[in-house]
Parts: structure tokens; sequence; C-alpha cells
């Protein structure tokens, strides 16, 4: 691609080191920004560069946070005895879009995954463990993708925890709403009639 | 979707302001700055807001351009007599990168379109006739999409230049290289027949 001007060629490659945004993309976006008010494009500018700059990560569930402490963990409508367990800030929010859940959260920053070279030490897993030995936690939910990392992840956290006394229970695995049984692998649909479930308890929900 | 951080769900919103991005794709970008370096994501917010503030258009041809003058305006290696008009900068951008023209350009900044409400008067067209006259142009090229609106504006800019001694020629249209023949539509298909070529110009390519 040839530009005629630096400065939009210093933008287009800027946008183009975002993930999944080519450079056919990022030149569509430029261009757009070119288009829009001045005063837009700097509050857009400003916006990304203070997200930035000012975001923290809440000191108990490691959750991104304006302030020490994050709003759920600060939040006392909130079951702050109940911890659920997910990998990354992208889950907290999917879990919290659902609005199925009033517990608090642990976010672990990844998982177990001895091939790419992350153990336990690396993860938030220590302060995990503090957390449910100073909060007295009751109940403990694995929100974790369902692969060999999240079980390996499960299995330690779950030794490390025996002898308290605290539920630890997973979500649900098995066919998705809206999902085919023939299409399903093979591991899904066997595991879900494994850990099939009375219809009293699916008709209840 | 629920945040528990206004400053990333603010940062989330402006990158969903920008056409073709959703609220998923934009949260994606977000958390992929929020892993970055301080200093890298410093640099995207101000290459931005720089290009926004600094950006110029040349006063001879309205391409995007860092100074008064565009590069491709001021260089003396092109043929400056030679003028292809577009409808955006993105055409300069797209022409430039098939690397086989040489002359200058004239970016209109539209297309005639009264559906829309644009005529003439809206776009670089009075520019386009006065540098014509000044400046002694011996080949004009449209190279304008290939729909109505192209064919009104090609045809009111060549009225207007009857008598001017000037080749007007138009970009090629026919069956793009890769394309099918079955699956074009018969307007095109039509059209390349009525446009047929010598196959030694073909071949000569």
């Amino acid at each position: 691609m040839q530009f005629s001007s630096a400065l939009l060629e210093n933008a287009v490659n800027e946008f183009a080191k975002l993930p999944g945004i080519g450079r056919k993309t990022a030149l569509r976006l430029v261009l757009h920004l070119l288009k829009q008010d001045s005063k837009q494009v700097t509050l857009f500018s400003e916006t990304i560069a203070r997200m930035r700059e000012e975001i923290r990560f809440c000191k108990r569930c490691h959750n991104v946070s304006d302030g020490d402490i994050c709003s759920i963990c600060s939040n006392s409508q909130r079951k702050q005895e109940m911890i659920c367990v997910v990998e990354s800030i992208r889950d907290v929010i999917a879990l919290e879009s659902t609005q199925q859940y009033n517990g608090s959260y642990h976010v672990l920053g990844g998982i177990i995954s001895p091939l790419d070279g992350i153990g336990p030490d690396q993860l938030a897993i220590e302060s995990l463990l503090e957390r449910i030995k100073q909060e007295g936690t009751r109940e403990l939910i694995f929100a974790l993708n369902p692969n060999i990392q999240g079980d390996t992840t499960i299995y330690y956290i779950q030794k490390k925890l025996e002898g308290h006394n605290l539920r630890i229970t997973t979500i649900a695995r098995g066919i998705a709403f809206g999902g085919e049984l023939e299409y399903a692998d093979e591991h899904t649909l066997g595991r879900s009639l494994q850990n099939r479930m009375p219809v009293e308890n699916y008709v209840n929900r």
C-alpha cells in the first residue's frame, strides 16, 4: 500500500498492529476518523490513553477496576463468600452479562499450561488460597474453558484445598442450547451423557 | 455487556463507534491494548490524534498530504500533465498500489449523486477545470466506480471540457482477472463484449 502522507501511513500502521485488523481495515478506520470532527478524534485517543494509564487491578479479585477494590468486590449486595474462578477479565464480562451470578470473582490471569511454560506460580492461585483461608469462603465455582489446561487447573487448586470445608463446583458442560446432537463432538456428547441431570432440575430452572 | 470499570467501558464504547467494529471486537481490541506496554499505547493514541490534527489536503489535487502540496504533485519524475480523476483518497492508494500509473491525481471528494443531494458544487470539479485550464493538461483519466453516479460525473465533467484539446479516457471495464464468465452479471459481460479489444493489444500488455 502506497501513501502520500506519512501521518496517514503511521496511523494505519498503528491500527494494523491490533489483533485481527489488517492493513485494509486499518485504512478504512483511519479514513473514517479523518472524516470525523477533530474533537471526536481527540476524545477517542484520550479515552484509550487514559484507560491504559489509569486502569488498575482489584487487589482482591484481580479484575480490572477504577480503584483499589473493584465494583463487584465492594458491592455488599453480592455474596462475597462465593468465588467464581475465571481465567481472564473477558470471562468476568461474559459471566456478568448473563445476569445469573451474584457472587464475587477471582481472575487467575491465565491457566496452568506446562507446554506454554505457565505454571501455578505465574497465576493468581496463591492469592486465591489465601483469600479462601482469610474470608471463610463457602463456595468455589470454576468457570474455566473446557479443555485439558482448564481441567489441570481445577485439579491443582482442588488438591490444594483438601481439608477445607468448602463446596467446590464447576459450571456444567454439555450440549449448548440451540446446538444439535449430531454436530456435537463425541467427547462433549459422551460427557453430557455421563453427567445427565434429573429432568425436574432441568424444568425448574 | 457489563463492565466493572468505567475506564474500560469508555474505551470499548469509543472503539465500538468505528465502522465495522462491534462491542465484542471493541472489547478484544481494548483488552489487547491493556496487555501492551504503556508506551506502546501512548504511541498508538498520539499517532491517531496527531494524524487528525496535522494532516492537510494538497492544494492542487486534494489528496491527503503532510504539507501544502502532496508528495505526488511535487514529484517532478511524474507526468504532471496527466490527471487521474478519482472519488476519494482511498482510490488514490488503490491506484498507487498497482505501481502502473505515473501521473498526478485529482480527488473529487465524492461523486455526483442527486438522490443523496450531492451536486457538482459540493465536489472539487471547479478546481479541476481551473487546473486543466492553467496547467495545460494533456490527458484526463477517469477512474470512478462503474455505476450510474460515476457515469453521470464523467458525463458532466466531459461536457464542461468540450472544446479543450485534451485526451479524455476512462479505465477499462470488463471481466476481472481471475473472474469467471458464468458468474459475471449481464451488464458487465455485455459491456465487455461491446468494448472488445484487439488480441494484439491484450497480449502486448
